[in-house]
């Protein structure tokens, strides 16, 4: 029998190709497969359903993630994807398979960090289960939103026209992985070691305690904006940028000089010797809002708080660009941090 | 700091103990943890959610299970959830963690299994993601079917004199994984012996591609009866009697000589010198449906195929009976089928 290795399908690639086959049967099914959440439709309300499975190892390393913190980031992760719908999470089930190394103290320092999640983002735990695991900790959540008719918003709703805006800024997350990932090599040289976490506060918590954008998905409401699409950036933008071009058929011209970008971020990246903007590019875990609007909201997105104009969509054929400081141009590649590597 | 082992509680304590602190705040979230599904409300319709988590060297093993089947059952097992709350399956999303020992091609065959089952029980796939797996492969599945206003049965309405009925056999799914764990030895020890599956069809396949009881549920609504309680049989009986019995507030009394069970499995277990009435209360996976009608449904019960009268609900203080051969008594333990274990 013909053996295809997984490697040879990036994530998308694969779940594309796993799923083409089935068809959808139900009115009830609005969107499957292919945006931050699939869309359930009941008369005048629509149902925002998305889903996360989280591996030890692969997903989060407990060497350097609080379990208080990683329960807050695996609720949180999971609530930016349904206000990247345009849509207000709600409810969450969480599932989790635990190896005898966990106690229940461990637990329920997991289940205090969902718990501070939920009750600041108002969404309620309807169930879940808990079994053994024969190696380390492995945690699903699935959550449900819901939105409004007319006003939820697709990857795939992008115009040749539109501005191309990001919440935040940028890189900042993954900066802060590389300096606890910095610190667990110093830590396992010497374990007399201290962390050296001052004055990087920001920086680690984006990558410890990720909030999600529900503020900028309230803000957008009160002006009267509905972006023409949308997703959250937790790929790295240009993996980002990917999707909304291809679903929404179109180019885009992004520049550098725009991208939001953290004062620590930039020094993180400048002690390590790695380029910032490829940071913002290409690392993950912004959770920040990627979205488009028509040219007719400049006014109103142009003074708005928290939010940058980085670029504008073009025609499919002019490709995907990024123009440096010094006006070149670059092509942009999807390297997007991808758990399948 | 204090460390309690999680086995010091059952896996129905220890959700209990990790949920209990959240409290709803949701107007859409009608019932949260502690059914088969959580059930949400919107405007006449309402929506059923259940989630599963099955880890490989806990909850499966693929020396004897097929990727097809595993697939299949993985998802006909979630649409049991939906059809014990008296509802319909509609929508799925599967999530897989997959080590570097699968390929592409095994996938394949997990998803025709998955597809097989959704086509035959009209249920959409509509989102889930694919991630690498320190080892071996993990699963998650989240089930969301509809249920109509008024006929949602949850595992609290049983009455203190209904009858308790099951559907089809009990301890089959038990006795194929005997089967099948006997055959696994057997290989191990002498690599040319040939598996012994004649005559045993119908156990393997209870164990390996179990059915969700969509046909009962359509039954009961064609006779217009709306039991009392319900749930689907996943740990053995004794264990879901324990929940009916406890959220409703009943004790029970089951005949010994009443539990329907099938000819292959009685075989079986007389072959392995094993209890068949131990296989149908502790063991696990018949998938089967448990539920409580009123008295006066007693003739509509009664004629229909497919569905055995076991027992009735009594007060409380009486508690969980089993009514041997020769009427003796013997209280029901809740040894279930128990993946924490």
């Amino acid at each position: 029998m013909q053996r295809t290795e997984i490697s040879a399908y990036g994530e998308f690639g694969l779940i594309n190709h796993l799923t083409e086959k089935f068809k959808i049967e139900n009115s009830s099914t609005l969107k499957g497969v292919g945006d931050d959440a699939a869309v359930l439709n009941y008369e005048n309300k629509k149902v925002l359903v998305t889903t996360d499975l989280l591996l030890e190892g692969i997903h989060f390393d407990l060497v350097y993630v609080p379990l208080m913190h990683l329960g807050y980031k695996a609720a949180v992760v999971n609530f930016s994807d349904i206000y990247a719908m345009n849509g207000t999470p709600k409810q969450i089930t969480v599932s989790i398979g635990v190896s005898k190394r966990f106690s229940v103290e461990d637990l329920d320092q997991f289940y205090d960090g969902i718990k501070l999640a939920c009750e600041k983002y108002g969404v309620d735990l309807i169930g879940g289960d808990t079994s053994a695991s024969l190696t380390g900790l492995a945690i699903s959540i699935t959550c449900i939103g819901e939105g409004e008719e007319g006003k939820i918003v697709y990857r795939n709703g992008a115009k040749q026209t539109d501005l191309i805006c990001v919440t935040g800024d940028l890189g900042s997350a993954y900066m802060g992985l590389q300096l606890l990932e910095r610190e667990k090599i110093v830590f396992g040289a010497n374990d007399e070691a201290q962390p050296d976490f001052e004055g990087r506060d920001y920086i680690l918590q984006k990558q410890l305690k990720p909030e999600a954008r529900k503020d900028i998905i309230e803000l957008l409401n009160q002006k009267g904006i509905v972006p023409t699409s949308m997703m959250d950036i937790s790929d790295g933008l240009s993996s980002e940028l990917m999707h909304i071009c291809t679903q929404s058929n179109t180019g885009c011209r992004v520049y550098e000089d725009k991208i939001p970008i953290n004062y620590q971020a930039v020094v993180m990246a400048e002690e390590l010797n790695m380029s910032i903007v490829m940071a913002a590019l290409n690392g993950g875990e912004d959770y920040e809002l990627l979205f488009t609007v028509s040219l007719e909201d400049y006014d109103k997105i142009a003074t708005t708080e928290g939010i940058a104009i980085v670029g504008h969509m073009t025609k499919p054929e002019l490709g995907l660009q990024l123009v440096g400081r010094e006006g070149e141009e670059i092509e942009l590649q999807a390297q997007g941090w991808n758990s399948l590597g």
